[in-house]
């Protein structure tokens, strides 16, 4: 990780929808690249924000009182605490930002929790 | 800054470069669009790493023993206390994240020390 991150070069190397790929550090956060196909689960993180950036494709982050859309080149940071649910109708690229240790089901735990692969 | 954020719309509202734009939040890191154009000043900070992301253009971070050449999509981690001086021959766009209270110009001062303006 001592260079530049081509961030469409470490997708191509994720091999399904919502297994996030490691790809760097910010001081005690972790920078992940994710596809997003499909729903999500409902979570939420009580101890910190939660940072989308819409690489490519087309993202809808749905709140419970209302969805986020979000297009490529457009980002919205999730409160602490604020349920949410990310969902796709079709693949889309995304980087996300978040202290090490936050897992990605937050609050909700289950199956689809990952271990991050470094990419 | 209760919704989506769009970059490009931000970076429009910029008037010149190394003006950066502060647009959002995470935790307590800053989220900031910058127009870079031209040679920034040699700085470093010794308490924190920084984020650059290549939003179009081409960034040069001249490290002082070599360049990390930056295009969309592309991003690089400056780890904390190395010296650095981002450049770009035409305007290009990046996003920038900091924690809260770091200057632009890191130790160096000087009058290129920017006041963010949240935009």
């Amino acid at each position: 990780m001592d260079d530049r991150i081509n961030l469409a070069e470490k997708l191509a190397l994720l091999p399904e929808a919502y297994q996030p790929g490691l790809i760097g550090y910010l001081n005690d956060y972790k920078l992940l690249v994710v596809k997003v196909d499909g729903e999500f689960v409902w979570h939420k993180h009580d101890d910190t924000d939660d940072f989308f950036l819409v690489l490519s494709g087309h993202l809808t982050i749905q709140l419970r009182d209302r969805d986020i859309e979000l297009s490529a080149g457009e980002l919205y940071v999730v409160p602490r605490g604020v349920e949410h649910c990310p969902k796709a109708d079709d693949e889309a690229h995304v980087l996300l930002i978040e202290p090490l240790g936050t897992p990605n089901t937050g609050d909700a735990g289950g199956e689809r929790t990952a271990v991050e692969q470094q990419i």
